[in-house]
């Protein structure tokens, strides 16, 4: 059968990969397509770099986009990156073109997912992005096919293998965030300018992508609430052991009364559900549909094999003859999300105040919590060092975001409180 | 757009469930599929019986089978199980009228699988199965599309609730076998003869569907090793607890130098191993594919939600024009399963004898095991009682079945052995 024939824009690790895998499983893949998969042309920057893999034979294009106009490329692979710039204008090139466009391009698809979308049903192709979320974990396929007969309630993730990596070895290893990022930089699970990864951007992305395929909704992605892993002390990740949770990095997109709650922050999970004992570099996605109950998945996140792995997929439902539409249903026929507030959100809270151990502080918070509302689960407070700072935390029942920040706010601003009160929300799962 | 027209074969919990969820998210399914997804015909035997689902207009046959010839059905709904009789009659009727055929019949599939694929090739039609398979999980999907790029290495999974749930009870409330399979049944999470569930054979179908998947075999469902969870005991399972394991009916493929071992047993798996951790009636996946890594899911594994759920996803992707090939290839490309015979087998075991406590028994013992080569990572006995029934627990290194299987005569046969020992290999995960 006639082959499928694709180039490949940008071959740095992912590009090099699915080169590599689809030589390599190169027999296995088409007695499953039905049919071969050949690349046929490629672009880069380096021409001469070595990439470990065969490019021999190959057309070379120095400007990606060319690989748009190529007769001989039936499905272009945009594996550069970026929201805006040279991926974007390959994506607007290839649908234009009247290609299928498959990419691992998160920014992209979060920016501008519902135009590029609305582009390519008018030119009656497909946009493809199983790479573009959890690498080796299927999750576009289980959200919009799989799990297609129900209603999606929730979608909770950990997103970021960089933020999980980090947040696990502070755990097993009592160590502080910055030493520990150190530490990751070297071993290369972060990158030298990391901010993307540990400010939750990346986590961001790839939250609005599942929310918009789990709720039908087109996505300001400006509407995301955003929080990285900066601020999580290793103080706080001790307090979460001791009250049997563990800190995650979570992206939670949930259906409430008022609209969507759609969030990136640190978050406490009890220590025995499934998402808790997820560890290092691995990913997770906890899927609730009103018929099939909850779905988890776990899996690799990151990383050359995963995300080739998935890249090929793509290749392999194209040359089946699979085309889903981009977003699992017309473009048109998707709403606009109402995101809640973050002030509007419930939740339960974990406080952690540095005070003064000094009689009459405790009288004081407390007074402050009972006159915004806020009823306590719990509180610890470990020892006693008269004169000195010592830490109280404090565990809500659920309340509103608004009055806890209130609360916060006076409890501040108390002469016996001695730094910004650290705060971590509660996820039950 | 034209609607896809369905009939439904049997109308128990998951008929009656589908034609529910159907009618609940009537307009979903139209916006998500692309076009409408309606019930023109239905069969089961009592035409009386109230199922709280409404049949009106609703043309009903006595004869399943008349489905497959009926004009205005497109795809035929088998939800009456069994490998043989009606269900598989339908199967063959449909197919030679060139309707698609869903089912939720692991038992058929299992058993005659590669026939009724070749035969849907022959007719140009597809076999889905999505809901024979661990229910709410979409690991069928995960298998051959999500994975597709992969060679799978390994397939393990806890397959059976009823199984799942027993033991967890047993487990948490220190419980005997007989007693907690009187409450499921009670309960409803057992049937009244529940010998498919607990001796098995409902993981081993299962198992077989996924491994013909991951592998691209052809398998002979009697070439299974299967074991159920009746001589699974409340001591063995406080043993398990002690060395840090947890008991689970696991089914496994696996590829190995030899073949593939296919397996259905009782298994101790590493506490922290995310399969270990899954507990009552869910159900759960592993998957290792060599470019994604460990793919692992978790989820509902019966009743009517999630069997629902994934009949409906199987009738979307037809109304989206989704065919894939019944096992993921072309039947006639799919080899003969080499299997690997038990005896063949390399595992670590726990192995667990009642002994009269009286000096030079485990002497006996451990020179038994040392002439068949079996060295051991540890052991366990508890206290002393001179001449009186103790349990002693030995775990050994990764050795050969056979060797463990003679070693095992030759205990059993010692005068200070008062009953056959009990016998659980450990699987790593």
């Amino acid at each position: 059968m006639k082959p499928l024939k694709i180039g490949v824009a940008g071959l740095g690790t992912v590009g090099a990969g699915v080169v590599k895998l689809l030589a390599a499983q190169k027999e296995l893949i088409a007695t499953r397509a039905g049919r071969p998969i050949m690349v046929t042309a490629v672009s880069a920057r380096a021409r001469g770099r070595d990439r470990g893999v065969k490019l021999d034979g190959l057309i070379w294009y120095d400007d990606a986009v060319a690989l748009a106009h190529d007769p001989d490329v039936d499905v272009v692979v945009e594996l550069i990156g970026g929201a805006d710039g040279k991926a974007k204008a390959l994506a607007e090139a290839s649908i234009a073109a009247g290609k299928h466009f498959i990419t691992a391009n998160k920014a992209l698809l979060a920016v501008h997912g519902a135009a590029l979308a609305r582009a390519a049903e008018a030119n009656n192709v497909t946009i493809a992005y199983e790479a573009a979320v959890a690498g080796g974990i299927p999750v576009i396929k289980v959200l919009r096919e799989g799990l297609v007969a129900n209603k999606i309630s929730r979608v909770a993730g950990i997103l970021n293998g960089t933020c999980n990596y980090i947040l696990t070895v502070m755990r097993e290893e009592g160590r502080g965030f910055s030493d520990v990022l150190a530490d990751a930089q070297k071993l290369g699970y972060a990158e030298a300018d990391p901010s993307f990864d540990i400010d939750g951007v990346d986590a961001a992305h790839k939250l609005a992508i599942l929310a918009g395929l789990a709720f039908g909704v087109r996505i300001d992605f400006e509407s995301l609430h955003i929080e990285g892993i900066r601020r999580v002390s290793a103080l706080d990740i001790s307090f979460a052991q001791e009250l049997g949770y563990r800190i995650k990095l979570l992206g939670i997109a949930e259906e409430t009364e008022a609209g969507i709650s759609l969030r990136v922050h640190p978050a406490m999970v009890p220590e025995q559900k499934p998402i808790a004992t997820v560890d290092g570099v691995f990913n997770a996605v906890l899927l609730e549909g009103d018929y099939s109950g909850p779905v988890f998945l776990r899996g690799r996140g990151a990383g050359e094999g995963p995300t080739a792995s998935a890249v090929v997929a793509d290749l392999i439902d194209l040359a089946r003859g699979i085309c889903v539409p981009v977003w699992g249903m017309e473009e048109s026929a998707l709403e606009e999300a109402r995101i809640v507030p973050m002030a509007e959100l419930a939740s339960a809270y974990f406080l952690r105040l540095m005070v003064v151990d000094q009689p009459g502080v405790l009288a004081d918070v407390t007074a402050i919590l009972r006159d915004h509302g806020i009823s306590l689960e719990s509180m610890l407070q470990h020892g006693r060092k008269p004169g000195e700072a010592v830490p109280i935390v404090l565990v809500t029942h659920e309340t509103r975001e608004a009055a806890v920040n209130a609360a916060l706010a006076g409890i501040a601003a108390l002469p016996a409180v001695l730094e910004p009160p650290a705060l971590i929300r509660i996820e039950p799962q």
